[in-house]
């Protein structure tokens, strides 16, 4: 079988976008094995992509390759690479979308896509997700060598994953997504964390939990989730609608 | 062809959640065939996702395993099973959400998913369908016996399917489901009902129609739906939405 | 490997409509290849799944077969057809809904699906993607002969693609779609526009431009959006929502 072409993506499933890209693949590679891993990325926000990557690219089979089309840019000067892992590779616009999976696998060859002959003619402005990475990820998926996509390079575009700051009020994390179920995910990790109560907006969860069922019924609280960080919740509810909590939220720990 | 892998779970489609799950079959067995039944289970409703299986689960090929997420108790003490009937195998929380499907396609043998061999490592106490379901769906696809799962057992959690009562005042049914488009299914079959009058909330239907267009635009009505069960619907329109109706909600028949 | 077999609905992901088909149609041909166009029409908009063939089918493939379910006339006397293009082949209600697609495609062939034999028994009056389109679409992936579906016949519902009008205040155009962003998808090609600038509801837009950066942020414009018809948006907003914009609606170019 053919390795996994894993999509992501903030087209939506509503109109044609997601599954003309899965047209153009399979027109290139009738044997390309096309998974989602999600298509419903909030419009343009490059740092929900970025730690969707984070959290699921592990996951996925050796040899996988990911096609990120969330891309404010569009149609505008910026780039496109390609980027290989020692287990994955990955296929995006050239703006600090891989930079926080890049901070956990390594990227060991980087290419900036520039080879026309391998896209559609023309161009649309505004759907280089057909035009540019449908087509060259079927390319891929067929056995292209990434050599023919184009030159080298090693200045990319970087996104930093947000460095928790330690001081004498504490600990200071932030929150990085927000999950479907109101879930906030920070940035904090248990040797951050230790045994400190958790705050946030000057309200306390407590210290960290070990599961939902610690808390009682429609309380807040704070525990590891699947993605390995610190995450602030409510059981049975939603803590970003309760707390008002986004990305970028601080969370204190003392 | 690899038999079919159909996915059931509450996780939704923005995050990186089905599509991990995915990625973690994919590497047990690359030739895994996985399908979604659903990932918009209201969440953590059990009762929904048992209608789903007893509606959809019939129309899957013999052989398809059947991996059910929809689990309110996930980190808690709450046992995970795997059942098999005459045609299909399943696997799921033991919450009850496979007892409706049980009642149309009996369970010939159950085990207990005990063998921790087979999970990721560490298991996260929030995300067992990464850590648990994903893997061991992923190497029954490839072949392993099942019975290298865990022990047999026969005492699961069951959920009854909502019993019809007949009385003096006439026949007593009750919603089960309530589907996008608003229509409230019920647990009535046509020899409950009979020539008789539907009546919701003090509000007659009429008898039962054949189709839609045998209602005026925007009435409501009462039909058999897909499933085979009595459904209520405003043609054109949403019938949970105009009557409040929803799940447990009674329907006379007199 | 089997050739594609693309699902257009209005079935939403939430219930198992749109699983079940797929179930349906493995039972059928378990080499088959589904691939999903979209799940998320709005329920019962012809025109909406009308333009999303216009716009997606070209990208797909040859031998590409669509089935097209949107389908507010399931039930009634309405037929079913079959119809095949140079590149394509469709399934869909005779409703109109292959028009579009038809003036870029043309039909060499259309054939009324008849043949009950084919179809699951008994027919649900509400769920014909179940009960035939799916099993009708499996045995074709599968390489039963189109023959063998029904007579063949060349009267079919027509749905006009909206005309450009010119008169001497200009050329009229019409909004035929609004995509998830908002932005509004016209009837206009270049040829109709020119350098003419564009007017909605009284309020100029100005002239084309050719990537939504060479607006202002939050400004509103005209550009040719990636299915190569004049669309109207708003820079990093919503056109439909700031402007109430919605299929049918007039656009001045004068």
């Amino acid at each position: 079988m053919n390795r996994p072409v894993v999509l992501l993506t903030d087209f939506g499933g509503r109109d044609h976008f997601a599954g003309v890209m899965k047209g153009v693949i399979l027109g290139r590679d009738p044997r390309a094995r096309v998974l989602d891993l999600s298509h419903d990325v909030p419009p343009q926000d490059v740092e929900a992509a970025a730690f969707i990557l984070k959290a699921g690219v592990p996951y996925f089979p050796q040899g996988s390759l990911f096609v990120v089309v969330v891309d404010p840019g569009v149609g505008s000067g910026r780039g496109i690479i390609w980027a290989r892992s020692k287990r994955h590779s990955f296929l995006a616009p050239d703006n600090g979308v891989l930079s926080w999976i890049a901070e956990d696998e390594p990227f060991l060859e980087i290419r900036s896509v520039s080879e026309r002959r391998l896209w559609l003619s023309p161009v649309s402005p505004t759907f280089h997700g057909r035009d540019i990475f449908a087509p060259v990820a079927g390319r891929l998926s067929r056995g292209l060598s990434p050599a023919r996509l184009g030159p080298k390079t090693s200045k990319i575009v970087k996104l930093p994953f947000p460095r928790v700051e330690r001081g004498p009020g504490g600990v200071l994390g932030r929150v990085i997504a927000v999950d479907c179920f109101g879930n906030a995910v920070t940035n904090l990790k248990p040797r951050h964390v230790g045994t400190r109560s958790v705050f946030f907006k000057g309200r306390t969860l407590g210290t960290v939990r070990t599961h939902y069922a610690a808390a009682r019924p429609r309380a807040a609280l704070a525990l590891y989730g699947s993605s390995g960080f610190l995450e602030l919740s409510v059981r049975g509810g939603s803590f970003s609608e309760r707390f008002k909590g986004r990305a970028g939220d601080k969370v204190l720990c003392r």
